[in-house]
């Protein structure tokens, strides 16, 4: 692995002792009846049952004690962002003992603007778009002092989010792919890291909403993606951001497979009621979409050599009062 | 404890060296909300996630593995339930080469029965009456010379059973005490037998859907049901049967408190929601009682000094187009 990676094996492994005694060590499940369809042995990391309903924990709270312990006089921390992430940094602030803002946009549900604050942050309302949350966070960070911890471009936050791939390949010493919904690729570049560190014939995938396009810019080795960033039109709301990172692209573009898992909405559902039926298991959308991956022809249809094959069941975060086969 | 109850702890760690190879060793939850909200630490034992969505997989399992053992000629077996003990005899059956006929009453969701098929087993349909289905099983036994295994009242489906408790006591030693849903008592009587052998301290607690009357049938020492057996009003349809059984009476007697959390129709309801909304857990009603026992005031009340709790979630079979929340 090239040298240039500005994260590192060691710096995910010193993530997990920081992090491993607040966050859970979440259970990986198998499926005999889903294996028997789709002919594989498939082993599900139930993220879904981290801390705060996701896999966000592990990078929100890498971040914050590390910056604890780097800043004695830190005081507060800021984010933009509605769903899992911010959900996280509250919940990692308050482990910590610092305030937290959470920057959302005004048409979040009520839910989940109400488990934000249940972890003691500060929720400030802004437009919906990409540009509108990151200039309220930085007059919020500014007037206030606090540091913002991006949700998937900071490099603490990806080394948070490889300690999954850690635990997954302790678990499951026989992985050789891992499939990982992505959004801006913060997981997706920390279980890349500390995967092919450890075992480098491992594969990892991207799995993405239908026009996300991330298999078109892999291949041609750019970002090609319009700007201003914008959000897909998806069910699954913790993937809905278009774009990859600026700080996970390279990483991404170097270490993760350049064929990519691409899903739609009804696979996304179908997904999600595998998990919910059969593994007993609630789910949000974008766990849907990696159930949905290994229930694809392209899966079907994948070399015979990728016999046992790791999927992030990434979070659990979805309103039980309008599940999607109920529309 | 009385050397006269006719399942041993020996009975049962020879049950747990036959079934461990097929059943999950089911994970362990915490929830440090439901923690704080209830002030003691809950530790919730996933049975949902278990072979067949509910725990009957390790009597089933057990019963079926030590007929094949004693009775090299045995064919095939039969019960009577439409719900989550046909399921597990089907699969038992089918995992050591058995054929299986399940007895199910006429007004059994299709979605049930259904699943009872995918295991292989065949359906045969009766009244919807407790009588009905003892009757039609003894028919179908003597026909088609099939073993009865029954659902609860069996010496080896109560020692399967008390498996669980070997394990959730290998997993949380400290345990003080385990709430459990109980319907003909196989569950409860195999883990008091277990748990009180491994802990003759730890406290074991009935949780019944409003009706069944258990505690003043305790409190009486006397079993007094009306005859014929019938089944209660309730959501939670794994234990709506109102009586014990025989065999799991005497041992219900001996070794299990006389204080009962009896919990209505609605605090089922928010059992379960907090399972799928906090836990990311799909329960089933069963379990949702469980979960109300442990958010009761009873709960709240109890002694002091019962501080680690365990909760089984004994299943997660529930139809997830007719979500209670839903209706």
């Amino acid at each position: 692995m090239s040298k240039r990676l500005p994260v590192s094996i060691s710096d995910i492994l010193k993530a997990h002792s920081r992090v491993k005694q607040n966050v859970h060590h979440t259970p990986v499940v198998t499926n005999s009846t889903f294996d028997d369809r789709f002919g594989r042995k498939f082993y599900f990391k139930c993220e879904n049952l981290q801390k705060t309903g996701s896999f966000k924990a592990r990078g929100a709270l890498n971040a914050v004690t590390k910056l604890c312990e780097e800043d004695k006089t830190v005081s507060g921390v800021v984010t933009h962002s509605s769903g899992n992430h911010g959900q996280a940094l509250a919940w990692a602030a308050k482990t910590m003992g610092l305030k937290c803002a959470v920057i959302a946009p005004n048409n979040s549900p009520a839910v989940k603007l109400e488990a934000i604050k249940g972890y003691g942050a500060d929720v400030v309302l802004c437009e919906p778009t990409p540009t509108a949350r990151q200039q309220t966070c930085d007059k919020v960070s500014k007037e206030r002092g606090y540091y913002f911890v991006p949700p998937y471009d900071h490099y603490d936050v990806i080394a948070g989010q490889g300690t999954m791939a850690v635990e997954f390949l302790e678990q499951v010493p026989q992985l050789d792919a891992i499939l990982v919904p992505t959004s801006g690729g913060g997981m997706v570049s920390g279980i890349a890291i500390a995967g092919k560190s450890i075992k480098p014939d491992l594969k990892v995938f991207i799995v993405e909403p239908q026009g996300k396009d991330v298999e078109r810019c892999l291949q041609a080795g750019d970002r090609l993606w319009p700007n201003p960033p914008r959000f897909l039109n998806t069910i699954a709301d913790g993937i809905r951001l278009q774009q990859l990172g600026h700080i996970t692209w390279p990483i991404i573009l170097e270490l993760v497979e350049k064929q990519v898992f691409s899903v739609t909405n009804d696979e996304i559902i179908e997904g999600m009621k595998f998990a919910f039926e059969r593994m007993k298991l609630v789910v949000e959308a974008a766990s849907g979409a990696g159930i949905a991956a290994a229930m694809s022809d392209k899966m079907c249809n994948l070399d015979d050599n990728i016999k046992h094959v790791g999927v992030i069941l990434c979070g659990g975060n979805t309103d039980i009062h309008h599940l999607p086969w109920y529309q």
